[in-house]
């Protein structure tokens, strides 16, 4: 695969977030690499709360990763 | 995205716990951002306990992450 | 809402269970402040064993926050 | 309740897993205090492989607390 | 139980997933101690992804704890 | 089994993601050993939104573990 991380950290708590959900959609592209069924797949969900719970739940595992990698961005 | 996100240090144990709640809510709106969709499908699961439960659970993730970056509140 | 929730420190690990339940269930409440949904939720589920490992999971993670401000009730 | 945690201080690794077991089935039972709803619930669910998993991952979270208060039982 | 934990020392990372993975099946085994029914309940769902990927994650739990009492295995 | 993890350590954050992945597949691996099962079971599954995020979030709990062993690849 492509160069798509070079490092945890980032600016601010926002877009250390926006790398955690990055981080999250990359975990379900290496398992589904078909752009064509993800999206299908993708779009059958994104309507079910359910889904929506269970990714939140992984970009909060995430959050946790790159928070501290950035050691909560407090100086 | 419109700037939501500044810092994650609160002043207190309850403004952590209410910044945890709108992270998780962030998780699921970056996936979801149709907000129409979004308020019909929380509708449908806000009586259901099982994510009532879920919800629960990934805001106990996130305020993991609050609570460290304010070293707990403690002084 | 009112103020519950003024420290992570308890006397006892056993007082800090209790505060990580309490840390649960209030992630149910603020996301169905409607008490008699909630209840009638929860009544459907209480004897659910999928619910009640649900909610057991959720209380382990506050327990870890808990646990880990109170320095695990170390002296 | 009455009082059934003093401490998460154990004096081996397999006492630290055995405590976590027990936080797990506290955490069920002050969710479902009685406990022929509770008898009856977990003997539905004893032989559900799904239902085993969960459990065993409640114990894992709390196997990270307990190992963590004992310093990882590491002199 | 027979003692069959001493230690989360292990000579390598490979030992150390190795008893991450016994850990899960412990919890399991303490859950439900019957092992004709452990096993019954263990083939039926040993070719369903859902439950090789929750044994999956409780593996990743324990693999946390277990790596972090080895420092990493970092000299 | 034969030898297939020698350290957690990473020369990128991109490569413990990596790493983390091969974690995840490792856990359902020594669960399901038998690759013709394996491989039926996740065509099955690959295509389904739920299990796409359950391995995600596995992948996200190993990437914990690998971040933190190489020190969130910081200098």
């Amino acid at each position: 695969m492509e160069k798509w991380l070079n490092s945890l950290k980032t600016n601010s708590p926002q877009e250390g977030f926006e790398l955690a959900i990055k981080l999250a959609r990359m975990g379900v592209k290496y398992t589904q690499p078909d752009m064509n069924v993800l999206k299908a797949s993708r779009n059958d969900y994104a309507e079910n709360a359910e889904f929506l719970i269970a990714a939140s739940q992984v970009i909060a595992i995430h959050f946790q990763t790159v928070a501290r990698a950035n050691n909560y961005w407090n100086k």
